[in-house]
């Protein structure tokens, strides 16, 4: 048995799998509206990439990706009132990370990492971490439970390369630079460029209001320019977070 | 656009190819044990590709899967106990049903068919739609949800074609010939033929008893005989389902 | 003391009881239409009585039935439009299987069966055992709980004697032959032959569907014929539930 | 067709009889401990007895009772360590209520009460009452709804008859005069005179506690003296609730 | 650190005082209408005030008040149709139980009050406390939780000496002569004894009703007469409760 | 009636108030370890001190301030570890926002504003805003809620001016400079700077992990240095946030 991905492993393989003791990664992605040149599914595409980038490397699992997250929100995501953005109310998100664990715990699995690729997943994950943990930390010794966001672990190094900055608004970057690259390289297929249409950066509100105040978003959806998107600099992003994530889930998990 | 995937689609694909008023599909899967020589993802590939299928002909979008489905039962799925076997308590599962028709409702949708490739998903999605609808209903006239197990119409001459009978214990032909035949057919890739032993028929007791009776579920997690599976019987299955859920559907949407 | 209803004992009867470790028997009913010669508590009737002839073997007691089930569906009980049908949602359900195996398991008891007279309860009651053993097990050692819908036990001659097969479609039955049978039996009074409509079998497509193709389901909530009842085969099906459930149940708490 | 009892009505009967607007009277009992001489079902058998006496007189029908309530609490009805009492939590009772109302507002009713037999019971009614207002009042012009404890509802003139005084305190009656004489009126062979034990009334702290001081508790679950209760008393108890619940509820729902 | 206001510990002088193991009080208010001449927060400022008295003898630190509670009733509060009450639903009440329970346990505390200002919140307090501490009792050794209105232990001198009897009838003092008194001892600035208008008690029926029958309920929402209300008494009436409380939590906690 | 703080009003002097369609603020604070040197409520005292502000302006109503609030989260908060931070499920915190909403528009309130204080309560408050606009849209024409962190309208200048900089990093400001000088500003009487120990700003990793890595996280709950905390930064700052939430209130709610 070779392969790192649990959809694809039988029970025997994936049994003999757990007896190593490795790290299972899921990937909560979202779909999601992701501009007139993205598809639907960027936020499940990307996160299974950086999980299978760094699986290959040794010591991790990748479980089926969760393929609906967390309302999108107008400051980071658009905002619920486009079509195609199909969400989960929080207790439901909630539930399925506790309802992962759990059955993960059974298995005999003790490292457990959520590979977030929509922000407003973020909170309620660890909503689900922490109640998961609360459930079953006495049931399994050396339990370990991880949320992140993949791409907040963008080395320095590859920031300043490619943004000229290290302080990145990774609000704004919703179907942005980074997005699109990931996708030219991952999925050139599903990428429409000549559909861009460049505009001024959104300028959200600081606050979040019912109901939204639709004349703040890009009617595109679209929250910063993309245009300078490149596959090469898509390679150079997932090289990078899967680097640097790794090096993180081995500090976490050692 | 041509795709019916609404997870390849971008946003205004999809909000364009709402306006034609398509019955969208969602899978609804499972990450199940299926024996020492099937995937733990049967339950996600078999549904899609039947929907996809169905799809192809026009009139239908697909939905991403739900990856992950209600608890697995000895009598129809072997039971819990295997690893890999990676459940949703009911009320999570109802809850992305409920989350789900709402969105596709807010998108414009008025058909929505879950279909369902996991027997015990069954009774759940359909409170989930049964809750959905209450809730929708007076918002979307015309809104009508279904809930279907793909297996359920099996063509009858398909049936006896290949088992020799059209009384069949679907609960018993978890990992069995047509579950096989048909990953034949579309993973080939994924099935371990070699590694099938053969037992008989598992006899299962008719009540639930926890904690199971363990002797009672064959220790490879196959309820039934896999041996006579082959790549052309899973075509035949699959072009037969396709044919008979689409006429199935066209009745109940028309 | 010598009484095996619950609801007729006194505590310190109740709590010698328990000393000889019995298992508890909760019948689990609905309040459904069952055709214009029915009376709408016939699955609170029936499971009750199957119950208390198994405890009167000894062993068992039988705890007061839940008068409320699930929703009825139109494949199996004719669907939730008929007047009369009073249902619950399916977390009202689970929650009260919870709620009653703590307090059995409170008072003592090790072995608690629901003894179901609704084929749409039977899910529900499921999840709760499952539920309820997860939060139980550790608490209660020995514990074992079980689910069974009463009439999944017809014995292979019973059947044949008075079906002609052991090939019963029980989604059918509804209202028919054997409930039919069974209440002239035991309550002739609520029983009203001269009101039966000879039609044909129902036929209720393999789906669900919202809002229910209303049309499919036979307008007296009948969905197979009931003429051929007589209270004689009422007694042979009452005695063959009791006699084989008692050996199942006799199997599974040994 | 003449009866009430919705149990014993077929669906064309109980939709016959809907057609007159009558008020449904939903029992809420409990199956809780009554000392060493009532049986457990005495809150189930009380508020169905006045129940029936109120709708003998017409325009009423009476629903199947809830035979498990909420928790006993030590200061009205012992305390939730009795052996046989087997309670809710008050989330599942307060889902019934909503339920049922559903149903019932389905059906056609626009008059439903709640006749609850067990103390502890009203504030969960009252909440599911709330909630189902609040979820059906715009679905069912002049819908109305009521909660109330049938004991409450005892005359003047034979509360001074009986007790020789107006101010009851309903807390100490648990298992009491009250209880015990309308069993000893309805159901005399569910009665075990012979077994009370004489003692002091109990004298429980005014607060509650967890966990409980079972020593304030007295340890036959009898609050108080119960000797005095007597067949004809118990008639007066029943004709006097039945009168003046009548009266009230005509007022109600005129 | 001589304080006992939890708002106003540091976190080490918090944990400090936790190491003197003391009962931590909290008090359960709401927002709610209190006549015309009383402010909202009459439910919060009362039993803050009647803890800070206890508390001020030692052995107890007062935690933030729960600014809302359950909702009014018409017999107790005069409902929830008066502008300006504010209340939660009762699950949302015993979910803020719980999770207060949850969090001073984990702090180490194992004596817990919580002292109720607001009939309405005592038994869905009761209910967080059941769920707390069958949540908590296996982690916590020695844990005891206590739900207590505080105005049920006034000394009976007192209640002779203000109301000229024992029995008094506390669901009709709502906005009467005890709260308007201590609100007049207490905070003065609040309270406009001028607008009071003098009319007959309030006579609500003995059930429940939804919709309210809003005319049973007197239009100023004050139950009873207030108009012999003087700081004086107020004075008495805190040091009556603060007296007895502290009694009775010294006997429940000892 | 010229007060704004709505625990201090008349149910007729607030009732009154509303006619002038104000926006009810909100505050929604926590209980919660501020370091060695502020109480565990100012998280509470902060966004009701600028609430305050605001309202004193005209044309808004300040609620009684929520009290505890989401779990801490170590990298903005320090974490659950610590004694005296007493926290909410996300559930929990959800229904309160869910209950006074709907209350509120009871009343007649179309505009509601939650201020929060508290960094991890926001994606609660935002969920629990979703779902009661979902709930109350259809019966309160014109409704607006509102979800802002106070500290998230620091106007640039007054950044600048304190800080040096307009890029500030709030999760590390938890006990830092902006809330000790608003302490020392507000209620220096619960400020302890003679206990601030200097250390290096913590450093927590960007991922989350349970169990937490405690030794992450300055063990005295103070993630940045707040040496340079004075009153007349706090009056500053208090300045700052009521001048611009004011303006962007105004926007809101224009």
């Amino acid at each position: 048995m070779t392969s790192f991905r649990m959809a694809e492993m039988t029970w025997p393989d994936y049994h003999e799998a757990l007896a190593q003791d490795p790290v299972i990664l899921v990937p909560v992605g979202a779909t999601e509206q992701h501009g007139p040149h993205l598809p639907l599914s960027v936020d499940v595409i990307l996160p299974t990439a950086v999980c299978e980038g760094v699986a290959a490397r040794g010591g991790y699992l990748v479980a089926p990706p969760l393929a609906y997250g967390y309302k999108s929100m107008p400051r980071s995501g658009g905002g619920q009132h486009f079509p195609g953005t199909t969400s989960l109310d929080a207790a439901s998100l909630v539930a399925q990370v506790k309802d992962l664990t759990r059955e993960f715990v059974r298995h005999g699995a003790r490292g457990i990492a959520f590979i977030v690729g929509h922000t407003e997943n973020l909170w309620h994950v660890s909503e689900g971490c922490d109640l998961a943990y609360r459930e079953n930390a006495r049931l399994a010794e050396g339990l370990r439970i991880l949320n992140v966001g993949y791409w907040q672990f963008l080395p320095a190094e590859t920031a300043s390369a490619i943004f000229g900055t290290t302080q990145i608004d990774w609000d704004m970057e919703h179907a942005g630079i980074m997005e699109t690259s990931m996708m030219l390289h991952l999925r050139p297929d599903l990428v429409h460029m000549e559909r861009l249409v460049e505009h001024a950066p959104s300028r959200v509100p600081g606050y979040e209001l019912w109901p939204y105040d639709i004349d703040a978003v890009p009617s595109d959806g679209v929250l910063n320019t993309a245009g300078a998107a490149t596959a090469e600099k898509g390679k150079q992003f997932l090289d990078a977070y899967v680097r640097s994530l790794a090096a993180a889930l081995g500090d976490a998990f050692k």
